[in-house]
């Protein structure tokens, strides 16, 4: 499927580490609507990942950063204007990552090093990233800027940990800064709330087979799966949501408006 | 537990049907705290109640009305002006009533009848009540309205039917009216949002008692129980929150915020 | 701009009534797109209109239809899939009247008849519209709805009188009828709130330009237009967004997310 | 005006600097109402504030506690229990702090190290005061935790700087561990969002007279007190309350939920 929505784009992709990231997936499909792009990972997520593999199908250079690193980034932002030859049209952050969760940690019991390690790297980068793109004035009129989260931001998932916080933190930083983005730049801001996915990263997370299942029950349309993901943020790259700014957009079948499915109260009915 | 909260204070309490009601529980624990109130039902309504020993145990006086007719809200609030010695201090609308439920017609196969009678009773006679205060300036300032709702003005519960479309109307209607009333009258307007609760109205509803089993487990407090709902109104009636108003206010033990609990979540886990 | 998103969807759009109109834009923008439609009005809608121009322009065929009577909405259905030519990929429900605006009642001072007849046409005519293609199978797995609504169904604009009402049981209508469509038919249904739009019905309104001036100043990226509202919608009906469903979009420049601008705390100001 | 409704119960009231303060008002509202408290702060804000005033009205000691410091808030729950003589019932944070802000740097040009330092002080303090109150079990069951927050959690206000970020983080703790608390402890956990209030804290930030002025205008109400403040928390300490947790709850004489007022459109119209 190819409709050129993003023919002569330019932009940077964070976070594709292999086949089953979202970011992975966007790449591919921003490459298939004309979008060219740098990828970009922290230098230990690119050893393990196959992003090699990716550049070569898109035609993508790759630029490693670490995230929380402000001369990384102001590297990864020069050279990929410098590489695509113009200023920048879309970006894509797909990062997050808590050492409090890996270690397994309970969130009453946080290690708050490992909290302030996770909240650099799962959402100050974001506002990082961002403000190197601003000062640098690294973005065209009307870009898009994208950024992944998760419903945990608004309600408990309990094993979601201290990942809820930085979440509620990254959301608030795509408004705070989408406003200034938006005023002084004419760029858009805007953040995806997606359906639990089974990436690599996720992988591990306790119970996280449990919660895409109750997820999947919960979902009218079941889970958005990472290629949706990939669709949707084309359309938010694209020229057709050009007024569409300081959002966070669910894609996620409907879940985060279902109060209860029948699906998931057949299972507490007394009366069976 | 008396604490003179709403000494000296007059009021209307709308939908005391019986002793499971919340609207009767509210009336005694007003009457505790030292309030004085007219009783108020539908005709049809009072019939099947026992409100006449609620009116003597509170010693209170009864004037039915049918919320959906001018002419008895009218009545009402006049005649309660008189008898109570002097303009009004709270107001509690909790009424509801969906034909589609009763007649147990699915939500897409509504009669629309029955879907324009059940938002009148529902939804417009809380504007009704309000417009009939309003015009004969019977509010005293910073008096205070609460109406009675539900989630599923936000979120979707399938068995809720057109009482979800039903209950978000009303909540509009608190902030659409809470502003003029409070600019012209500094009377303030409120909805709390109770968790399901085992009252008489609610025990035909098919499939009530899993939902309440559901909602118990979903909430870290547990469900709000009638009297946890009587006491809550009881401090928005009270001179202890006079700056709020517009607001929808969760009394339900954090289900609202909850995206899933652990003993949710824990029937779905595939690795049992 | 076309991009071929839309090539061989078939839908219905409802309320274009001359080019200023939000749905008269879509109508063009989906005609670009490659969809076929059937254009729908009121019949004193059109009669004031200039439908047959954007007919002829869009290749379109004209079915007259009162939103409200569900003969005439039968009829539409039916007849659009069968000139069509199949199930249904698409609908735009773009209608909205306040008879208590029209005759400059005050939203304390209803007229409940006015009320009704406003609540019908602005919120239940989407109901019935849903109900019609439930019941006819009419639409296609994965096709799209959508409404257009306003930011008063969360927030007061005093001017906005029972309409805010209406809007607010028009989004409770997309997420229950939207979660039943889905879980049956995998159809998604959505809500864009859209800016504040100087279309022909808007014109009249006391205090609109005041009020477009305000949301533009307020607005990070400026006011949406018809065209970007036009825009937003051909991709909520395209195959990007499947996943998508019962939420409430904002395509207003950012003002939904802003407290205050700037600019217009810039007039607040004491010190000056 | 005293109810007794804190008679007999226990806590800790943080941030309380003079007068003006919110947390001041708190203490004198607790203290009247009947509860027993232990006041800290920063040792810092100490020396500049008059809290010795304060305990000596009050009849409470001062423990000081650096909000961000583990063996600070170790020490001050542990003796607070033992000073008081029990659990406790209720706690107040009411702290924060944006270098940047203090500064004059702009949320564009931020200085991570400051970005840092605010969000642990305004933020992971209220985690970190929980996780300690929650691991030495010193709440009492059905005890209450407010902490203040603002508007700028959901919505932007230019000058607000990384504080709003602070505030969505903070509001999001309150969700998370108030899941948790809930749960184990039957401890409720909400905050409060409070109309400007003009502070000392406040008093030397950039445009903040004007933005009170604009708060006032925008709130049907008008903006909430520091007293207001107060007597809401006592309602949330108190035992009518006992099923609102993981809330935030809005204090501001209605302008969460006003898109605007007639008095701020005025200002806007062009046919004057």
């Amino acid at each position: 499927m190819s409709y050129n929505l993003l023919k002569g784009k330019r932009g940077i992709i964070f976070g594709a580490l292999d086949e089953n990231s979202i970011a992975w997936k966007t790449a591919e499909r921003v490459h298939e609507e004309g979008g060219k792009f740098v990828l970009t990972n922290a230098p230990i997520a690119m050893r393990m990942g196959q992003i090699n593999a990716l550049a070569e199908k898109t035609g993508s250079e790759i630029i490693p950063a670490d995230a929380t690193n402000l001369e990384d980034l102001e590297n990864l932002v020069t050279k990929s204007v410098e590489i695509l030859g113009g200023k920048l049209d879309f970006v894509l952050h797909s990062i997050g990552m808590s050492v409090n969760v890996r270690k397994g940690k309970a969130y009453t019991d946080q290690n708050y090093d490992w909290t302030q390690k996770g909240w650099d790297v799962s959402a100050v980068s974001f506002h990082k990233t961002m403000q190197t793109l601003y000062k640098n004035d690294a973005m065209s009129e009307w870009g898009s800027i994208v950024a992944l989260t998760y419903m945990a931001a608004q309600r408990v998932f309990p094993d979601y940990n201290d990942m809820a916080d930085n979440k509620a933190y990254l959301e608030s930083i795509a408004r705070s800064f989408g406003y200034f983005f938006g005023k002084e730049k004419k760029v858009r801001v805007n953040t995806i709330s997606q359906s639990p996915t089974p990436t690599t990263a996720g992988q591990g997370v306790k119970g996280f087979d449990g919660f895409i299942n109750y997820a999947e029950k919960m979902s009218p349309l079941g889970n958005a799966t990472a290629l949706d993901c990939a669709n949707y943020t084309v359309t938010l790259f694209s020229d057709l949501t050009k007024r569409v700014t300081l959002q966070n957009l669910y894609n996620d079948g409907g879940f985060s408006n279902v109060g209860v499915s029948q699906e998931v109260i057949d299972g507490f009915s007394t009366d069976k």
